[in-house]
């Protein structure tokens, strides 16, 4: 069966679409600024369980990972607007108002505004996140500009939020009296922090050459930077900074981990590393992307998350 | 059980917001010109049914109901996200294809660009819709500037959404053999119009003094328009243009027509009927809305569709 990215590809091509392809669509705002556009939808027991989370942390979730596609390019998030379609099961409890508290708490931390939505009923419940962001005027972080020789970085923990997933299905909850290990796991797959900060740093010190937010698994969205860039990668799994407990297969194909990952030319390393960024490899000329296991080049190919794939 | 539209208000209030309340969200875009944000969300078998339409025409709707709430401050349109859930059993089939094909058909009579989406899988066919549009600077239209005397109009016909919608309960298929009466209602329930052009119109000449898009019901819509300019209305059932075959209740309370409801001064009047609109009643300083059925003045009570009112 053909692959979610496959059908938007044949989308893009059938309809001439130009600005999809980055975590946000770039359009113009007025003479200094861009704006940022990105939506995501998030289906009830395909990409959240209501028995595995809390409402607060779900209205978290859901602006957290927009925030991370505005993050991606550099962007400061503005405004967003929240449709929702509701079960009447729901309807009738607290569920709706600790979502949007929960939703309202990392807005406010992160001076976005509610500035419109649409609710509806619905047999299962769904949640669509849009947000708003802008961006200095030609200088969005794209997934286009890496080059050879530039070093890979990522903002963070990898696997964390893979870990966490299993651990839920396993019958782990959030909750305050279980190991901490386990929690810190637990809340990266429930409460991910979007880099919001670190992205607009990339950005004002013109540092990353190319971005993109570990949103499907570093295995596919290190393939879309490459591919969108015409390079290669060389990736060193001693170097991979993993969540304590997470596997190398976690970190590399998990997705959910919502840090960035981005480039930097050489002579710029120290900066990155001065934003706490960790180095996990270096983008090359050739046009594959390899993994070094103990010294030893394997291909490291695409395994992230396909809605229309998995079972 | 508290109705949506209590919800929306609870949110409002909770959260302090203050952009939400029109048609569209209006927030700064450059020194000419506001930028307008809309988004529906369709949900299957609650906003459509799968066996009353076609995948073209349902792309169609999903684009047109979002242009309406431009089209109603008097914007024009410019951009678009979709977001859609989709089940296995639809995306083994041409069913996309032929929704893009419908959307993207619309899309290009009104020059609009799909800049990105989101897909995602799902239980039942999910469809959430945002719309990006343009406004001269402080100039959109918006529900608070009817004033007592004012005239109010209509762009089009009333009532055949909804009888539309019956004729399709009671197994009637869009299908160009059938009488002309049917086919015209269940294609305005179907593929509904939306009126972008005359909603430019209505700002360009300084027209409208206040202007809603008729998507809930006249019934209700006008009771928005009342509340947010502080008066009442009168309205004539006999001025009412209602579709053929419809009735005076379908007409009130039907919802999902698409036209425009909007308010003129009254020294513009002939200006509103050049563009083919039709009077159907003023506005008043009294705090209720009032229909005139034989000259007898009754109370006019919000009817329109509620999500979570209705079975």
């Amino acid at each position: 069966m053909r692959s979610e990215f496959d059908f938007i590809n044949y989308i893009k091509e059938r309809h001439k679409l130009k600005v999809v392809g980055d975590d946000c669509s770039v359009v113009p705002k007025d003479s200094l600024s861009d704006h940022l556009f990105t939506v995501d939808l998030l289906i009830e027991n395909i990409d959240f369980r209501l028995d595995w989370t809390t409402p607060a942390m779900l209205g978290h979730k859901a602006l957290a990972v927009s925030l991370s596609d505005i993050a991606a390019m550099g962007g400061t998030p503005k405004y967003a607007l929240l449709s929702i379609g509701v079960p009447d099961s729901l309807w009738k409890t607290p569920f709706l108002d600790e979502f949007y508290e929960g939703w309202h708490s990392l807005a406010r931390e992160f001076g976005v505004e509610l500035i419109g939505g649409d609710i509806s009923k619905a047999s299962e419940l769904v949640i669509d996140s849009f947000v708003i962001g802008e961006v200095p005027k030609g200088k969005a972080l794209l997934r286009s500009g890496a080059k050879s020789g530039d070093i890979l970085f990522v903002t963070g923990e990898l696997g964390g939020s893979s870990l966490g997933l299993l651990l839920l299905e396993n019958g782990t909850r959030p909750d305050p009296e279980v190991e901490e290990i386990l929690q810190n796991a637990v809340l990266r797959q429930l409460k991910p922090q979007p880099q919001v900060a670190i992205g607009i740093l990339l950005l004002e010190n013109k540092l990353a050459t190319s971005a993109i937010d570990l949103s499907d698994g570093i295995s596919s969205d290190l393939a879309h930077v490459c591919k969108a860039s015409g390079v290669g990668a060389a990736i060193d799994a001693s170097k991979l900074p993993i969540t304590k407990g997470a596997t190398l297969e976690m970190a590399l194909d998990g997705g959910e981990d919502f840090e960035i990952l981005f480039t930097v030319s050489p002579e710029r390393r120290s900066n990155a590393f001065a934003l706490g960024a960790v180095e996990i490899g270096e983008i090359t000329s050739e046009s594959n992307i390899t993994l070094l296991i103990d010294g030893e080049p394997r291909p490291l190919t695409p395994k992230g998350f396909d809605h229309f794939k998995r079972a």
